[in-house]
């Protein structure tokens, strides 16, 4: 059958990235439809708007179905703006912030979106912090200050460690180290030395022999390094070792980078029951 | 005054990473208010979610304020049962899906949301491309093959480049290599040799040089390289480059990674009109 195509714009006074990311969600649950996205960033004034708009009304003219338009704009005289042009907006402004309004009694600020901006000074720091010491302890490059990572990854080579370690500093500011378990490990059941001190940070990922045949096949096809056996062998071996050790470990079969960072998280109880990544808080007391 | 404290809970079948970036897309224009965030994920049975209802019950015995409750599961009989307990939810669902279901006459598949999760295989190994490929051309380590990035960032160093560069691999699949613009490169106006080549996919980072002294104080303090001269010179070397070769180029003084990598999209057309980054249009056209 014939995909259905459906146009979409998004339009944001900052990057796009929030509302770009709901309405994903809200399209994955129409898997019939192919929806082609435009994302319109930075849009905070009249002039911005109208060229938008301009070219929004061009595309709605040659199509046969209006699109759909995502906003996020602090600015309600730019909203109206599209609405009067008779563009039909879904509004994430008013569509909740009356609700939190009326919940914590107070009135919205109504000023320029900041979710990805820099946010506190302090915040932009440890963020750029947490990426240095991930890129400087990735693949097992340097292990002489393990103890000062909030969290180590261990697994054999291509389990997916350094793409989530890459997400956790990156979004969670966290120091991210990781170690590779490669054939010297695998002579016996106990933490390498490098990383036997750590153990309170450990965490271990693993995938299924097959899946991680495919992955290593593809960077060095019919190689031993990504022969079937070889895969089985060091992932029987890793998991051995986790469990010996009692590091708790991850299947990251056919999950996405995302999925193993939140779960992660979760184990590690790393992003419950806090305020810190509310880059907010501390900055803007003074209301 | 007294910061008034604020608890909000995100459920999510999923990672629950949408909600929360909407949550703090909202929550940022109550600068008056310190959120206590907890974030539940993978919530998809009945168990966990009674799990989830029994802990925030007991935080609503003990606070004076009720909690704000974000959901986003696709079984809306979870969500009643949150509803059936008195917890009042926020639902991302029931506000938008019914909208969508009118404009796009059809119904949602109301499956658990796939918005972080891997799509399809295609997708994951270009995303692991992209991260590899970067990862491998940071900081000028490999030039060889620069012709096939599509994008290469450069800049003095401390500009930005690295975390921009895993930014764009990380969320737009997009090989990013960056190549440091160093002593050598500042005796003329002309391009560096190494970067000349792809002068079509360039890209220049700058920012101001109080700020770039700010950032290599943290690095080198009292340091040559570190001198606000230094960076003064370095500055005005770099900028001289960029405008004689025609290079675009970007002040990332103050704005955030996500600001700067979206400004950079923006500016070379990358993300708009397409459905790249769409990853369910191609496998579920079946319906």
């Amino acid at each position: 059958m014939l995909t259905k195509k459906q146009n979409v714009f998004f339009i944001s006074d900052s990057t796009g990235i929030t509302i770009e990311s709901l309405g994903q969600s809200l399209f994955a649950q129409f898997p019939g439809t192919e929806f082609i996205k435009t994302v319109y960033p930075f849009v905070s004034s009249e002039q911005e708007a109208r060229r938008v708009i301009a070219h929004i009304k061009t595309i709605m003219d040659s199509e046969p179905t209006p699109p759909i338009v995502f906003t996020s704009l602090a600015d309600k005289s730019l909203t109206n703006l599209f609405l009067s042009h008779d563009i039909p907006v879904l509004d994430i402004f008013s569509t909740f912030i009356p609700l939190l309004e009326s919940r914590l009694g107070m009135n919205a600020s109504h000023t320029v979106g900041e979710t990805h901006g820099v946010g506190s000074p302090l915040k932009y720091v440890q963020r750029i912090e947490a990426l240095d010491f991930t890129l400087n302890h990735d693949d097992g490059t340097k292990i002489s200050d393990l103890e000062n990572a909030d969290i180590v990854l261990t697994g054999v080579s291509r389990s997916g460690k350094t793409p989530t370690c890459l997400y956790l500093a990156m979004h969670y500011n966290l120091k991210a180290a990781n170690y590779p378990l490669a054939d010297a490990d695998f002579e016996s059941s106990l933490l390498p030395g490098a990383i036997a001190g750590v153990q309170d940070h450990l965490f271990g990922l693993t995938l299924s022999p097959g899946e991680l045949h495919k992955i290593r096949q593809e960077r060095r096809p019919n190689s031993q390094y990504s022969s079937l056996e070889q895969c089985e062998f060091e992932i029987r071996r890793a998991e051995a070792i986790f469990r010996a050790a009692n590091i708790p470990f991850l299947d990251s079969t056919s999950i996405s980078i995302e999925e193993i960072a939140t779960a992660i998280l979760q184990r590690l109880k790393l992003r419950t029951r806090t305020s810190d990544s509310q880059p907010f808080s501390s900055q803007s007391a003074t209301q």
